[in-house]
């Protein structure tokens, strides 16, 4: 198993792949030497290598773990290289034009499916690796009309195998879905931050007063800035729908708001504690 | 002591009050006996009435912890019966026009301190009462020129003894800063949740996958609407430039996304992480 990218998910998965047997050596392919040696002393590679077409040489199974932006280039690097009968899959947090793109770089051979465990942390880096990551997380698999049953059943064995819930979705309605309700909590964290910083104008003073409302509302701000510059680029139509939604929504609040009209500004609280409520509802379920 | 409307901040302060021996006796003014109840079974008062006005009558501290949008008609009822040299205080979250309301109510012989403790969490009521909600927690008093010295102390006392760290502020200004750092996140997560309840067009399948990030990011939806409609009402003004700052990132994001800006994006991104990590670092310090 050939790991591409050894970053919080990449490690973390090759962590849980040895602690559980599932792979009998793990290669970890990536350019930072600290995170790597990181990697091999948590035990989620056994050993690495700065380059692509190298690691994947003598792999059953690649896994790229790298931002999306990069799928392109590594796609070309390792095609060369990939064994006849190899199977390669992803984990990327967009799918649509990314797994057509990557179905047509496979050579002869070699099956693509694409994959995307909704798992992750704040924190970067296999330094952070956690072999429970995936454990009870949602893994959407994206086969298509092109995907090869026998991949398809051996993707979906890895993931329930780390703990994960498969689940299957088309690739172009995975983006439409996860620019609502993961890509846009994304944006909007961030540019929460970004307001409250030009508000304070750099007065530390009254950053002293941000409480909990501040730091859960802006929680996942603190995510790697490359994947979620990324996922804007990669899934550009679905985002910038859902951030004019949410656009919209905030005219009409500024608007009830300066109204001061009291009854329609309780309805519009009230409705997203009842929608956020009942999502977590049905989520313990 | 008296505490005019126990709800998750007014039943804690009564319930650390009595068990730190801060109050002899704590009696509960509200409207909802079945919350009454739950406050005396928690032992946060000894017992309570419907009527604030007689509620107040022996009271030698009146804490005024119902929304902001109760306090004109709740001064009204209680001023003909408060006691000569009862010190009367609050909790809520907005204070400039409301603390000189407050200040101009008062009969003579009673004082007037304004406190804001930056303490909560999203359930209500005072079943939910924590008699540590308040430990280590930020306190906010806004004594104006008019200001005693001595009720001014007291009240400090007061939020020191039941763990918390106090410092004083302009009443006005309180409002400039909690609108940056308290209502807009409040506004942003409840919008959020509005926005991807709409893109969701009752999708049930798709809100399976809500994950962490839609989690964390809209938390403070789930607090009280009436609250959060007071504060928009009570600081009208802060909260919808707070608001604007918040859509003018917003369309600069949406600029920038459209573009297919990579760079612009990253630094974007970059700058919110940064922002969000150096508060956390403050706040740990």
């Amino acid at each position: 198993m050939t790991i591409i990218g050894v970053g919080l998910i990449g490690g973390s998965l090759g962590l849980k792949c040895k602690l559980e047997g599932l792979a009998e050596e793990v290669v970890g392919v990536g350019r930072g030497v600290k995170n790597l040696q990181d990697a091999r002393a948590l035990g989620a590679i056994d050993s690495y290598t700065h380059s692509a077409a190298e690691g994947v040489e003598e792999a059953q199974l690649v896994v790229l773990a790298v931002p999306v932006g990069s799928y392109r280039d590594m796609a070309e690097a390792v095609k060369p290289h990939l064994m006849k009968g190899a199977l390669v899959t992803d984990v990327g947090s967009v799918k649509g034009s990314v797994v057509e793109m990557l179905e047509k770089s496979m050579p002869a051979g070699v099956d693509f499916v694409g994959a995307h465990p909704i798992a992750g942390k704040e924190k970067a880096g296999a330094a952070h690796s956690d072999p429970e990551l995936f454990e009870g997380a949602r893994c959407i698999l994206t086969p298509t009309g092109k995907t090869d049953e026998g991949a398809l059943a051996a993707v979906t064995a890895l993931w329930e195998k780390v703990g994960s819930e498969v689940s299957c979705m088309d690739p172009y309605q995975h983006d439409v879905v996860l620019a609502a309700v993961s890509h846009l909590p994304q944006i909007t964290a961030s540019s929460l931050s970004n307001a409250v910083k030009d508000l304070s104008r750099g007065d530390l003073e009254m950053l002293k007063y941000c409480g909990g409302g501040f730091r859960d509302t802006t929680r996942v701000a603190s995510s790697p800035p490359e994947m979620w510059r990324d996922i804007c680029l990669y899934n550009r139509e679905e985002v910038l729908n859902a951030v004019r939604k949410l656009q919209e929504v905030l005219k009409e609040a500024e608007a009830r708001i300066k109204e001061g009209d009291g009854e329609a500004l309780l309805e519009m609280f009230q409705r997203a504690r009842g929608f956020r409520d009942g999502i977590l509802k049905m989520s313990e379920e």
